[in-house]
């Protein structure tokens, strides 16, 4: 997505640690016009998976995924991390996720109710470095007996193994944007060929 | 908005404690068409206010204020609970939120970099009870120095102080649903005249 790569390009920032900053249109401020962009290219690339859902982790995720479930006409589910009293505590599928930004370990959860055997599940979200959170979202999809159509990435780090180990398993993983590594003046290398 | 009312009358839930569950379309699984609408719909109702910037709080206001920022064609910015290392811990504005529903108080944050005083700000998100969400949010328009133009919120849970609170300071706010309250077998009681 050349729109994509030109704001990485010229609005992200890196930071020690192979952190890539996209905060300026994003994760935190977000430009609208272009995470619908983004859902419709999901959408495009997954068109003939027959996908019934979406399915992402709050927070930063949602931004794209719901554009991405409105382009396909189903519905977005996102996970929840930690449980909250008004949740209840039945009636969910659970995985733990670890944070490496954060350093912290979470609980994600999704009601039984919105994930059945007939679902197929397009898995959404904002980056892929470790894989901890796809992997996450996998094993709830893999709990419900949904059949998993695919992962759509926005920023994959591809200096970290997540993408790799994804692909090795034969996940279908469309990631729109590539990093390859950040470069010693901490400027951002995309990867050509994607 | 007929829609959502007929929505929250069909497939709200309650429980214990004036607890209103949307789940099923609001904020776990979201109907991506019905959050469109819903954004559509600030946008419509604050497009006199010349809005620069649609503010939320992860994770449940931002399929709605995303579409809302949509309609407006400014930036969303939503605010983020606690910190992480990659955020850094300079350069935010930052409220304390207490939150009813899961007993705890959780720092929010957003870095000055995406309000400034020339902002004019549109505050959205999916329920107001209490309040404290929305208070904290405006603590952090205040420390910028921006303007409020108005709060936008899905569902108001009219027999709780929030909105009242609001109302009674000035606020314009804009519910596009108030729920007067839960009856004796726990159906779901609109506001007529809102």
């Amino acid at each position: 997505m050349r729109e994509l790569e030109e704001r990485i390009l010229s609005q992200g920032r890196t930071a020690p640690g192979g952190v890539i900053r996209v905060d300026a249109f994003l994760n935190h401020q977000i430009d609208p016009q272009l995470a619908q962009m983004i859902g419709q290219e999901f959408a495009r690339r997954f068109a003939s998976e027959h996908v019934t859902k979406v399915l992402t982790i709050e927070a930063s995720g949602i931004a794209f995924a719901v554009f991405a479930a409105q382009a396909l006409h189903v519905p977005l589910v996102f996970a929840k991390k930690g449980r909250s009293r008004s949740q209840g505590q039945d009636g969910l599928y659970t995985a733990d996720v670890r944070s490496f930004t954060r350093g912290t370990e979470q609980l994600i959860s999704v009601s039984r109710q919105y994930l059945t055997a007939d679902d197929r599940v397009l898995i959404i979200d904002d980056f892929l470095a470790m894989g901890e959170a796809v992997r996450g979202l996998m094993a709830i999809v893999d709990q419900s007996g949904a059949r998993l159509c695919g992962v759509g990435i926005v920023i994959e780090k591809g200096f970290q193994p997540g993408g790799a180990e994804l692909r090795a398993r034969g996940v279908r993983l469309e990631s729109l944007v590539i990093v390859d590594r950040i470069g010693e003046d901490g400027q951002i290398v995309l990867r050509k060929d994607n």
